[in-house]
């Protein structure tokens, strides 16, 4: 059973999230379902991070077992015809051993939120922003941001459904950046940690949001950490304006 | 009666182009009818660049006299509320003279052209992009794209339905360059002239992208522009590519 590594983009809008479902359409089902069209198996997909309904991808990453050897090309060109219309690309596809896991195997996550910030709503960008019409001091921000670092509990970010055994994680890269996105200047919060928990990235978000605008202070981000209170952190940032960017793996993990 | 000098932003997509119709929807229809909701009365926009299906833009510039001083914030925020929730966003509006007209006090236009440039398909930017799969080399493109600089005949580069009373042309700018657009890597054409034909843009772009491939050589995108020949330039590369990115006034015509 020969085991491929899938490197995947979407665009989060239209799916149900990446966790296949029996009625709703989501990414991890419509790539099992161009699968099963290809290949005639019916096959079930492990992914790096299960993404919510809305929230897209650049670089999420897959793996599956085939039971026939496919060229690499073969397989990324096949799906890709399979998956049209719908807005999900296979961007590679490449053999690895039996001991990679692209859930397990994966040592750090990284999301990237982009806030666009004017009064008008943004025309061109609109699935994929989130449109803050107040002004927001990006520097400000990122100085708030800093005091996220490091490992903590972070339940006051925390879903009420999230599903980890622990609340503990280490925050490794949280920062913030005006930068120019293509043809619009946005803020652009950066984050990687080994992972996180349900929601966790929209909710500091939201929380950095309230320290952009004044209605937070720098120290006070620090102090809703401490307090593990979800009522304290700011409200949680749309879906739509995160995407998954990238995971790195361990040198030995990936190896055949 | 105040002139008002308005900054526009659409995604193409779903419109029939700028220019009002009787049935399509179209952008300059929607402003229109946002206006008439907003004051009542029943006005007509002039533009700078009237865009045609599928091409967006981030600065189109118009202007509309109202009969009311009303403030140019109030102006903006009141139309941008009667749009929702088509995707055309009025970035700016202005007060300015009588003797500005959108259209005919404009200097110089700049569009940019978006190609994606990889085998799979683009999920994220599907709308905004010419989804090019066979490798493009963007320096011989720009290196060809020089040949087209200068005051010219355009008829090669130009649509059989053009109004245009002539072909001739200056084209100041043709720029190709591979250039990061926010998450991705895209081959960005940048392009600016005192005005274009119907479809030069588009036909230019086709034509780059044949010399891109090796199919045209770098002179003979010269030679097509010498030929007036229509059937030798390369296909007319999609509306969903193109964005007007702005505009230029004279400042002598921009003041009131």
């Amino acid at each position: 059973m020969p085991r491929y590594k899938l490197v995947i983009e979407y665009d989060g809008a239209p799916f149900c999230g990446w966790q296949r479902q029996a009625e709703d359409v989501t990414v991890q089902g419509a790539i099992e379902d161009a699968v099963k069209r290809f290949t005639g198996e019916d096959l079930r997909l492990t992914c790096a991070g299960r993404t919510d309904a809305g929230v897209h991808a650049i670089h999420q990453v897959a793996h599956l077992d085939l039971s026939k050897d496919w060229r690499t090309d073969t397989v990324r060109d096949a799906l890709n015809a399979h998956l049209r219309p719908l807005p999900v690309a296979i961007v590679s596809a490449e053999r690895v051993g039996a001991g990679f896991d692209a859930r397990h195997s994966a040592i750090r996550r990284h999301y990237r939120y982009r806030i666009f910030n004017r009064r008008s709503p943004p025309a061109l960008t609109r699935d994929h922003v989130w449109h803050v019409p107040w002004p927001l001091d990006a520097e400000v921000m990122h100085r708030a941001a800093q005091g996220l670092l490091g490992r903590h509990d972070f339940t006051a970010f925390r879903a009420a459904e999230c599903q980890a055994n622990s609340p503990i994680r280490t925050l490794e890269q949280l920062d913030v950046a005006t930068v120019t996105m293509g043809l619009f200047e946005e803020i652009v919060i950066s984050t990687s940690a080994r992972s996180f928990l349900h929601h966790q990235v929209r909710a500091m978000v939201g929380t950095l949001m309230m320290a952009g605008c004044g209605r937070f202070g720098i120290a006070e981000v620090a102090d809703i950490l401490a307090s593990r209170d979800r009522a304290r952190c700011g409200p949680m940032a749309p879906a739509k304006g995160l995407t998954f960017v990238g995971v790195d793996y361990g040198p030995d993990r990936e190896s055949t």
